[in-house]
């Protein structure tokens, strides 16, 4: 099948079980941007059964409670696009007052270069990320 | 409080209830684009209760119904993104392959002229859309 997450690519592997995986999305600007992207394809949320789509969007709040706990961002951005590649895959992204593009979403055009590096921002592994992520999937939603 | 969608602007109301409501997005370029947006103030997700984020997430995919049955789109785009305005609101728009910026995001630099008005994509009225989203909230998920 001629889609690139069919096949796995899009970044280190966070956390994945047998539905969907979690990666680091490859970016200069963004430490803190994740995507989680459903194992099987799919192009829509409503192409999923609605348990499914529940525990998609399950996989897409730990991501945002991860990225606030670690990247103390000024709002977070939850996107399913997929007009690309549309196999479904969400972006969970750490957004600050000085990034590259704030206030705008990331795929406007940049107003900055990017924010200088902060020790609280870019000292966040992927295995510390992966642990976290790892912890929040593990205790049901509180 | 200083937030636009705390006082209930946005655009027609198709839907509402206590807890959140559907709006209209004004938009010349995109005809199939609804806002779902939380009644009471909250900024992220993960400030929900779980059972409020279900509970916003069905309207979210009752859009997404909606607007898939009435306007065929070559795809769906759901954000909450939220940087201007930091009150939880999501966008649900209905792309096409011939739209003002396909296949990037409708916030990227326009690729194009918007497209010639097609009866199925403009024929929709508010009042048609809003019936649609009524029936379909008013069943419980399948």
């Amino acid at each position: 099948m001629d889609c690139e997450f069919c096949g796995g690519d899009g970044g280190p592997v966070l956390w994945r079980d047998g539905f969907c995986r979690i990666v680091r999305a490859p970016s200069q600007d963004y430490a803190g941007f994740c995507r989680v992207i459903l194992n099987r394809h799919a192009r829509e949320m409503t192409d999923l059964a609605p348990a499914e789509r529940a525990r998609l969007m399950d996989a897409v709040f730990a991501c945002e409670s991860a990225l606030r706990e670690l990247f103390d961002p000024d709002k977070i951005n939850l996107a399913s696009l997929g007009n690309l590649v549309p196999h479904l895959h969400w972006h969970v992204i750490a957004r600050h007052a000085d990034d590259a593009h704030f206030p705008d979403p990331i795929w406007a055009a940049p107003r900055r270069a990017s924010a200088p590096p902060r020790a609280l921002r870019n000292d966040v592994s992927d295995a510390r990320l992966g642990a976290r992520l790892a912890a929040l999937l593990a205790q049901p939603a509180a």
